[in-house]
């Protein structure tokens, strides 16, 4: 089991989560306590309350302590809870097509850094994973220590398994999650990149705080991601935030999906820059074509208003379905700034319900080329907070 | 308050709510048991299991017996806890435009019956709750006991207010919703009718278990609604499931929603009823388009062909955006059967990524004009199994 646990369990292994939710949010909300006044603030009985503990100490998660003061009285003196503040280093890996990006952050959810190298497309899972323990290891200064709040979120390209779904079904990311459990020793979740950097948006970045957030990156491949009531969405089958491959031109050009007329088609880097380049244009890159547009070039500005009608009208659709609260825009195209996000707002606000139109924020994604990285850690925190209590290799016990 | 209270509450009382479900779930799966075997089972403290057992046989969600057997024995003889045969029904009341429609299910979760029952458009609202009142009785002969299980889920018109928020802000249903809590004494959940019908259809009708649901209504209206990973998805704002408003041609026909060419104006009874209409021919209702199809008039099939292929088309955006596993289709024009299901699947099936073709699963919706009531008491049964302990006037208190 590579994935997330937490899918169909019973009941009681459910509750055995929220309860150790719920002693760690009470340790980390109201600081060092004894057992005694856990025990009066959650509810839960000794016994049960015990063996949370015993688990939470035994995975480093929480450290027990002495206060001076308690020396000087008589009798035994009363150990205190804390939260153990070496424990929570979390850390999120984004193998991209041709860069390995890695992020890491303390047990107060503090950005500690995050750091980047670029390789060949062609280089092995084995050497990739070289490169993010070479990542971890300069980030932390070699001072690592996973624990209990400590798996690893991955990020991978394309489409993964459905959540909590066996691993070795040949899903993307199989090997790499097997790899970096191996060398890391810790329990590993893994989700699409591109999905990972839309929870990190909403986690860390332009839509911090929102519950309903619509990602969409505009990059070399046109993709997105969801979070949906404060978590990340994945749809049945995995299968979600493909806006990239919505039909916005049914006679258009093929689209390396087997599709006809996608998004992607009109909107990715690669077709702003031909559409350019058609028109008599010279620009091999983004930059150039910003560059373009700042000095006066009618047929730049025209080429980039007619994408962002595109990816307007895709987001008014996506919007009516769905709601979202926050669009956030990212991927190389999202440097073109207002000469993008004007034809999308104009075209979002045309074509989305009148109700909807003053609700909606478009916005420039914050985080960059670490947003996946990032994204893994939040997956981790949103989803397996305890999750090393359960071995990577072995199902959570249920109590009853 | 009339909406869902969950939203937004502490740890501590959303653990109370899960303690609470825990003990009826053990009720329900293992039958009758004492308070000592609940207590070895649940995993509380004793103050906690004796708070929670009281306050559900307070409510009239258990009830307590002493077996037979038992008297026999020394000593005083050991209560046993039941869950309450009588306790579960649960209602559902859907406020349609111009019909009132009441669904009620049992404590297992059986539908014990459905009336509906038709009125002008003009009828006050006060009038309608006596509708709804009357059908009740008449469901129930007269022996309705809203126990635990029972606070009533309303669907009305249009988008409600965001779930958790204030009643009084002019939302859709407000009145209505404040008018069935004073005539059944008992808190009130509302939602949209479409977006009920589509939870409903997830519980009881064309997708049952189905954890990620799009439920699209081809009525006077386009509208729908999605099931997110088994929960009814709402939006940031209230707003989402507007298929209808989704634009298929930016030079159509001016909307009722203020938009232009939305699929609403090309795939509605009347949009669809209008074209044929327009092509000179003669059916003034969706049985009369049924039987022009069946006696071959070509601009009937072509008609409903156009429309469905405009369907299929929004499908696919919102399938590619979402990845829903199923899609069930309702609303009158459901009933054109194949004639409208095939052109669907041709225009699905070219526009989405193609990966997902074989993965997604088109059905026509099996639970007719009662779905909204039926979702109503779904809404119930997933967002609050538990909500009469908590009146409706105040918020649950929290054990801090």
């Amino acid at each position: 089991m590579l994935f997330a646990m937490q899918q169909n369990e019973g009941p009681l292994s459910r509750l055995r989560r929220d309860h150790e939710r719920l002693v760690l949010d009470l340790l980390r909300k109201q600081g060092p306590m004894t057992r005694g006044e856990l025990g009066g603030l959650c509810g839960l009985s000794r016994t049960t309350l015990y063996d949370i503990i015993s688990a939470l100490v035994a995975s480093g998660a929480v450290v027990t302590s002495v206060p001076q003061s308690a020396h000087r009285g008589r009798g035994r003196p009363v150990e205190r809870l804390t939260l153990n503040p070496q424990a929570g280093q979390a850390i999120g890996i984004d193998f991209a097509r041709r860069a390995v990006h890695v992020a890491v952050v303390n047990v107060a959810h503090e950005i500690v850094g995050t750091a980047s190298e670029t390789h060949g497309s062609e280089m092995s899972e084995d050497k990739r994973v070289d490169v993010a323990q070479r990542l971890v290891g300069r980030l932390t200064g070699g001072a690592l220590r996973l624990g209990a709040l400590g798996a690893i979120g991955v990020g991978v390209v394309g489409p993964v398994g459905r959540p909590g779904e066996e691993a070795g079904l040949g899903h993307n990311g199989d090997t790499l999650a097997a790899l970096v459990r191996e060398r890391f020793e810790v329990p590993v979740l893994v989700d699409n990149n591109t999905r990972l950097a839309a929870l990190a948006e909403s986690t860390w970045g332009a839509a911090t705080g929102e519950q309903d957030v619509l990602y969409l990156r505009l990059s070399h491949g046109v993709g997105g991601g969801l979070v949906v009531g404060g978590a990340l969405h994945r749809g049945a089958e995995g299968l979600s935030g493909e806006f990239g491959h919505i039909t916005v031109d049914p006679e258009g050009a093929p689209c390396g999906c087997g599709g006809t007329g996608c998004l992607e088609t009109v909107a990715s880097v690669g077709a702003v820059l031909g559409a350019y380049r058609a028109q008599g244009g010279r620009a091999d890159d983004v930059p150039a074509l910003i560059e373009a547009i700042a000095s006066g070039d009618a047929r730049a500005s025209s080429v980039v208003s007619e994408a962002g009608a595109r990816v307007g009208s895709v987001l008014a659709a996506v919007c009516n379905a769905i709601g979202p609260a926050v669009i956030v825009v990212g991927g190389e195209l999202a440097a073109l700034g207002r000469a993008l996000t004007e034809p999308v707002e104009r075209a979002l606000s045309a074509n989305i319900l009148p109700v909807s139109r003053w609700r909606m924020s478009l916005r420039p994604a914050e985080l960059g080329e670490a947003g996946a990285a990032l994204g893994g850690i939040a997956l981790v925190l949103h989803e397996s907070p305890l999750l090393t209590h359960y071995p990577a290799e072995s199902k959570p016990e249920e109590k009853a």
